[in-house]
């Protein structure tokens, strides 16, 4: 199944030459691995995705999972994913060997998920989450709390949620209702209810793990007061055996898409007997939360970019089998007498391909950028170094989620437009990727507030350091790609882009400096649009640089093709793509205050 | 129901104010209509609207349309639609009193079918094909074609189709291979099948009429031998009976929106007896067919751009309704202790909403001048005035089809985010409006079709002599905007893109005097784009000016701030969307040729 959903060859070149993935394997932590372990580790996640995986994909869209008496049912093929994902150990990946995980890069943890969600975005969630949460308990729980949940979880016995959201407070954490009331014993008594828990129950396993925000009895109003909880479906009472806790699910949420992935919501301490243990100290809920939710962000642009990959080669297969139209001849006629032509010989078929292509490989790079930047701020041994890395990473998070969602629904809508009537119907997958990533862009926040977090936080962090730190890692690719004479003007574009974030910020920063934080911040998603687009053209560059070297250096294990394919594709997005980045950096720079202080029925 | 689905405020004020319909009455065709009776027509199809088809929008998605038994099944409350709108006069809005219309401006017939698709873009279409194709029986049919079939389709008791497409030949007509076999009667015997055929059968209609492309044997290859016929379901026998046909619904194509809006496939002759009626003359159907065509696509633009317009009053009602989070003070800090705020306070929810309105106020515009040119085409007495209009709506149809098929989609889009999560549940409607939505830009000719179109042909007709007709009508508005200080930047910018697009087209032409029409055509969508949200800013100046106008000569009916809002949203378009011609320009002038001469296994 060989570009069915995913490039592998691709998605190695991006690993190993674009983003040095041995040059972590180098580090103390990630010792035991070498190119060939992790290039089996991931042939064998793609052999799981064409099997158990890719063939299910539009039956679980047929089948939507739903709720009956009090239960959720999932697909019947989740029996034969679950527990055989948890035993290779899908869920620990990247947890220390002494948890019981396999201790790899998080960049390696990403190409493995990203397989699996192209193959099939149902699914990779329900691993995912109870990794999240698993590592939270580990990151911050008592070694009685690892010991009761983690080894239960790492194999998919129970499964695991975070549960954030409440019906009365969507994005504003502040405003989390539920309560935490403490008791004599080491457990506190949980009340309130949770909506949008994704992975919240299905058949499969026979517990699971929620990791609860909630207020406790007196605590501070806003995010200061908020706490995290263990609250286990069934708890395990003095003899180990499971018992009723009060952590009821009420119903699921249908969707327009990824509908095999189900969405609860869940009603805790109903029966005023719904216990929970806090995880670390009172009222630093969020702080802990953020960790996974960080993890969290990165992954769900990575499912963005793996359901546009999915849908890109869909459209591809179709484009390269169905014949239609025809060539013009140089009077701009047509020969009807003439075989009709296939499609894909058609530029604009070719420049939605291209623009997908783009989209797609261009996503993968920023989600295993990200990820390095991780993997390097967790096993950097100078301080100096761990604060490089992680001002990077929290600058790129936002726009790693963000991308990916927004720019994969253009993506996923241009695979349909290749099919033309019939990527309408539900005889052809690209309108179920199409339904299936618009959730991408809701997920996890929103992209008004990844956007938020982009501009009024990253940065402005440490007056501007992160900003910073990416603009000289920007200019050192801009230096490599000055080294070939055919990318020099590409070289150029990027820079001037460069400086026009600066002069952008420059433009923005007084209204905040002023204490006009709406001003300030009212453009933001703009801002995203703007920022987003120059990063991936950067990672194009950079990705046409790696291409280039090989080239020269004739020392790739692909055809000379597969390299100059990637650097044609850094020329398209420069002149597809990155031209929209100056007249964004006008909308953001106009002197108009046009959404804010105006009235509302204005509309 | 103001507002739940459509602003009849605003679409008037687009009517009277903007494009001067009132003027169009005054000519002879129209001259039994006034305002007031015009007012009466469009309000008792906002109540027609509000009780017959709003209500059951959700209901239709729901319980879609089904195949079963060799035939369709739609919705049971068609029976309540169908018929009392038939009544209403819905199929011939348009045409001659003789002939049983109401002799109404094209104009008006799509002020009025925007309301009905407004509230339900399931339905119109069911008026919509028969009255196109009992247009085309009137226009181009002989007598007893017309004696037998437009009275019984004027009220629906028989429903009328176009049937273009075919298995092997989506967008490529030239490909059409529906034989048609002379005999020595009156008929053909035809012989084919056609699929995705829009409202081609349903139980509420005793007979359908389809108007069939198909090939006299021995006629030239290619759109030279393409023939037009009536081909009823059941022909009527010498005693008016009604007998089979060979006409068979085999199937309806199951699809992602839009589901209470069928779309069938068709076999005709079967047991080689379908008998069609030749219309006009032989090899000609094609041309006849673009008559319909071209309304089809107006009409298309108009469905999508009516579904955005559903889209963003669901979504604004939303934002008025839906607490959460809070502004922030002078040091960039939210209150925790203060009440949540309406989500429309924010200014990126302001700006969401901004962007719907000025995408679906600035594409109703753009429907009502384009059917305002063929209104003044088909009522002009010189033949230099006809030829002006004529040429403005040919160049105008391709965009009027496409940017709010486009941008709808963004729109739609829009209005899912304002929602969260809940946007992407079954319980709210924007999901709902961005399934159906998707259709737009794929029916009638794709964006790529519609694209060649405009570079291809329009652009090119006569010398250029349409896009300078356009160039003058754009000066006349920024002439007249140029009367009021405020809005003098906003000309000017205007102004400057429209020497962007002399521009543009002047890098472009020489390549199709090259004869290499592959390379002149390569980006024709891109320049879609470009010249799209150009036309929609020139209609956004215009309706400014209209505004202004009223507000400085205190003569409107509505509030100042309804005016003001208008000049307001001018602004937002401006400042947020027109920015971005530039970039597609620039994209337009780049000498790389990165969609052709490529060869296709670079994907």
């Amino acid at each position: 199944m060989k570009n069915e959903y995913v490039d592998i060859d691709t998605l190695k070149f991006l690993l190993y030459n674009v983003h040095h993935t041995e040059d972590l394997l180098s580090r103390e932590r990630f010792s035991d691995y070498d190119k060939t372990s992790i290039d089996i580790f991931i042939d064998s996640v793609k052999t799981f995705s064409d099997n158990a995986l890719f063939p299910f994909i539009k039956d679980m869209d047929e089948k939507p999972s739903y709720f009956k008496d009090g239960k959720i049912n999932v697909h019947p093929q989740f029996e034969n994913i679950l527990k055989p994902g948890g035993e290779m150990g899908l869920v620990g990946l990247g947890f220390d060997y002494d948890d019981g995980g396999m201790q790899l890069p998080s960049t390696i943890f990403h190409a493995a998920y990203f397989i699996m969600e192209a193959a099939n975005n149902h699914v990779p969630g329900y691993f995912g989450l109870t990794s999240g949460s698993a590592n939270l308990i580990l990151s911050f729980g008592n070694q009685e709390l690892k010991d009761t949940y983690v080894p239960n979880m790492l194999d998919l016995t129970w499964g695991g949620t975070m549960c954030l959201t409440e019906p009365q407070a969507g994005s504003s954490l502040s405003d989390v209702a539920t309560t935490a009331t403490s008791t004599n014993e080491d457990y506190h008594l949980i009340k309130g209810q949770k909506i949008f828990i994704s992975a919240g129950d299905h058949q499969f396993s026979s517990n699971f793990v929620h990791l609860v925000l909630a207020r406790i009895d007196g605590a501070p109003s806003g995010i200061k007061g908020v706490s995290l909880f263990v609250v286990p479906k069934k708890r395990p009472d003095e003899n180990g055996d499971l018992v009723y806790n009060s952590a009821d699910i009420v119903g699921e949420f249908e969707k327009m898409g990824q509908k095999g992935y189900c969405t609860t919501h869940i009603v805790f301490g109903d029966n005023d007997d719904c216990r929970g243990w806090l995880v670390g100290e009172p009222n630093k809920g969020l702080s802990y939360m953020f960790q996974m939710m960080n993890e969290a962000r990165i992954a769900t642009g990575r499912m963005g970019a793996a359901i546009a990959s999915a849908a890109y080669f869909s459209s591809l297969k179709y484009a390269n089998e169905r014949p239609q139209g025809r060539k013009l001849n140089s009077s701009g006629q047509k020969n009807a007498d003439e075989e009709q032509t296939l499609i894909i010989n058609h530029p604009d078929i070719k420049r939605l391909l291209f623009s997908q292509k783009a989209i797609v490989e261009g996503s993968m790079s920023l989600i295993f950028q990200t990820s390095n930047y991780f993997d390097k701020e967790i096993t950097s041994t100078s301080e100096e170094e761990k604060e490089k890395y992680n001002l990077l990473l929290e600058l790129l998070t936002p726009i790693a989620k963000t991308y990916p969602a927004e720019k994969g629904i253009e993506s996923t809508s241009n695979a349909i437009q290749i099919l033309g009537g019939y990527g309408f119907c539900f005889d052809f997958m690209p309108q179920q990727y199409y339904r299936d990533i618009r959730i991408i862009a809701l997920y996890e926040g929103t992209t008004g507030i990844q956007s938020l977090d982009l501009l009024g936080r990253k940065v402005t962090i440490k007056n501007g350091k992160a900003i910073e730190l990416l603009a000289e890692e920007i200019q050192q690719t801009i230096k490599d790609a000055n080294n070939y004479d055919e990318f020099k003007s590409y070289a150029n574009e990027l820079l001037e882009n460069l400086g026009l974030v600066q002069k952008v910020i420059g433009t923005l920063m007084p209204h905040a400096l002023k204490g006009n934080f709406e001003r300030f911040l009212a453009d933001a998603t703009v801002f995203m649009d703007f920022l987003g687009t120059i990063v991936i053209g950067w990672q194009w560059l950079k990705t046409a640089n790696a291409a280039q070297q090989v080239l020269i250096a004739k020392n790739g294990n692909q055809t000379d093709a597969f390299y100059e394919s990637k650097i044609h594709t850094m020329k398209f997005f420069y002149t597809y793509e990155l031209t929209k980045a100056k007249g964004l950096a006008k909308t953001l720079m106009n002197e108009e205050e046009l959404t804010i202080s105006v009235s509302n029925d204005i509309f």
